[in-house]
């Protein structure tokens, strides 16, 4: 039994369409803006036109399965169909859209599982809000007072953004569902970065989601005039975070792991002017493991080299820890089974850690979690160069149909 | 004879007052702003209520004398008196007041001197459309086509500017005089820079105004996902830029002096996010050194290093270089002129090149030119925290003084 390659793929071609601009060949569906709304739209009528049962849950999550009764019980599948600014085809919608095609594969085939398949698009995932907030409502991870502060960098207020489509924030916390309702979870995502695609493997079985650190640090010196300071009267403020940025390799090869990732990803210097010795920096730090003692010990290296380098320099070190996320291992009876499953189909894979956050990070705190990878060529994503080829779409999708099928079993 | 600091204080404190900002206390009379022009008005107004001649010229420089006739040949003393945006009291205006109150000071004790001296303060010396526009005019060095197509960083033409104030940017072509007509020029200023102060010296003398290359340097590598891209994948533009930096003091200990500059003033991540690699950097490369060759060698080294560290990081290498101005020499006969009337006065001096750029630099191609430093309080300028102190500002307008005086007879 195998999944209909041309019909998901008709499916991925026509939601590109919403949010989609010519210009750049690239699709925005930013949380909860028109295209995402007509998307979540267009996902459920896509449910209904083959005769399944959906519905938008309080938290704004598409919710489709087979029949109208509710089961006591689930398999979820899924992901979200939210999308950054000018993102790609595949981030997310692989997923959800992998979730339907196993729906109707299974329809065709006649085949009724013990545990039935509920598929899930998981609102705001892509982080405008700050990220996965329809996984988390449905873990019940969500608090009121959270659902009415949240907003966007631009002060855009979730609850306001909700009301203008109709949607009542608080109902976010209806989505709650208890623990012992979700059989287990499982999720087909592009890998959005280029282990698999250098490694020429179609699958990757994902062992676990990265922590993630992230810090925003500032170094303050003075600025100077760059013709009338001496280079040894400065407090050049970049000068630190250049010799900062120098030590990460050898930070990474004392501390970390080849799954170690320390990032600075966004620089913003004061006064900012080619004749002036910038007096500060202010930048960010964005630190990755799969484990969190390793975590920790970057972060406490990074806080010494950084403490270090400013005495040096004459700086002062300032940070502040925006997040702290710790990683979160898939189950390991899912990993079995999916790799169980990928062998018996003649696949090769491998067993990676996710570097990225995906909504299965929050799904794995209650019940059995497990993520397919297919290949991002090159890497890319959140980009309109993100592609896939169809023939590892075709295998996650037949892959997650196998795991589904025996997990279900379980 | 001395001039009279009281005098000169209340020009400097009212001056001050055009432009100023109470928030801020600061000063923003950027080139042909309302503010600069009411400047100029306020010189010419300041010099007519002492009895003596001034005018605009052709490019819009304040010009001052004793008396209303012409002379054949004239000491040229000066600086300017637009500002950047929120800067400080004593930037330009000092070298102009100081002009005004020596011409006072003679007049009081009846001196008349052999070439008699001619008080300029230049236009938009501080660079809204290139800077020493008015010093360029003096000299000849301005174009027809230059003048029309200038403009500042928001697309404002020059031409535009000037004839909203009632002037013709064409008429700059007018400002220019015979080198011959030109005896000398001195021009008084705060260093901007902390070495006097360090090292609690009154009077700094200038040996030469540094050369100054400018490059806008781009390096570019792949924009990736913070956390899927592992760090031996990566081709990191900012990790390239940081290496480079990190190379500066080696390049500057192995190639330049003790007056070498190599400052990275201005840094411009791309997509400059967070969580995400960042795929290109731009930034500005400036040095400086008071010899050409320096700079040359420099440069060189600078070039190789950023091909050698975008080799390893696999990124592409680009410059362009905006501009490269060779060292200005002061005159020596100049020099030794100051720094004989500074012993003679008593006053400790240290000689000194200028890291920043001045109208000086243009008339020192015409005629001997001279620069005399006051300090500048740890060495702040272009801010409002710019100061130096009254007991400096007299030793310097005296030195000024005594030395026109000296050159006058040559």
């Amino acid at each position: 039994m195998h999944i209909n390659l041309e019909r998901l793929k008709s499916d991925l071609l026509e939601l590109f369409q919403i949010g989609y601009s010519p210009e750049t060949n690239s699709v925005s569906r930013v949380a909860f803006s028109e295209a995402d709304m007509q998307a979540k739209h267009w996902l459920i009528e896509s449910f209904q036109a083959e005769g399944f049962h959906a519905f938008l849950d309080g938290a704004s999550n598409v919710v489709g399965r087979t029949g109208k009764q509710q089961a006591n019980k689930v398999l979820a599948i899924g992901s979200h169909i939210d999308s950054v600014l000018s993102g790609g085809m595949f981030d997310g919608t692989l997923g959800v859209l992998a979730g339907l095609e196993i729906l109707r594969t299974l329809r065709d085939n006649n085949i009724e599982l013990p545990v039935p398949i509920q598929v899930y698009a998981f609102a705001e995932e892509e982080g405008r809000f700050g990220g996965m907030m329809g996984a988390q409502a449905l873990i019940g991870d969500l608090t009121p007072e959270w659902l009415l502060s949240a907003h966007d960098v631009n002060g855009v207020l979730l609850k306001d953004e909700m009301q203008c489509r109709g949607l009542n924030a608080l109902d976010a916390l209806n989505a709650r569902v208890e623990p012992e309702f979700l059989h287990a979870f499982l999720e087909l995502h592009i890998e959005q970065g280029p282990v698999l695609d250098k490694k020429h493997t179609s699958i990757g079985v994902v062992e676990s989601i990265s922590g993630v650190f992230k810090w925003i640090v500032r170094l303050i010196g003075k600025s100077n005039h760059a013709g009338t300071a001496p280079m040894d009267m400065r407090s050049d403020a970049f000068m630190g975070l250049a010799d900062f940025a120098h030590e990460i390799p050898r930070l990474i090869s004392e501390d970390g792991t080849d799954k170690s990732r320390l990032t600075v990803g966004k620089v913003a210097l004061k006064p900012g002017h080619p004749h002036t010795v910038p007096g500060e920096v202010e930048f960010t730090l964005v630190g990755r493991d799969s484990s969190n003692e390793i975590m920790e010990e970057l972060a406490k290296n990074c806080r010494k080299v950084l403490s270090s380098i400013a005495r040096k320099h004459h700086l002062m070190f300032e940070f502040e820890q925006m997040s702290w996320l710790e990683p979160q291992p898939m189950s390991e009876r899912v990993i079995e089974q999916i790799k169980h499953d990928a062998q018996h189909m003649g696949f090769e894979y491998l067993q990676l850690p996710s570097g990225a956050g995906h909504d299965a990070q929050h799904l794995a705190k209650v019940t059995d979690t497990g993520m397919i990878f297919v290949p991002s060529v090159a890497g890319i994503s959140h980009a309109p160069d993100e592609w896939t080829h169809w023939q590892d779409i075709e295998k996650g999708a037949n892959l997650l149909l196998k795991s589904a099928m025996s997990i279900s079993h379980w």
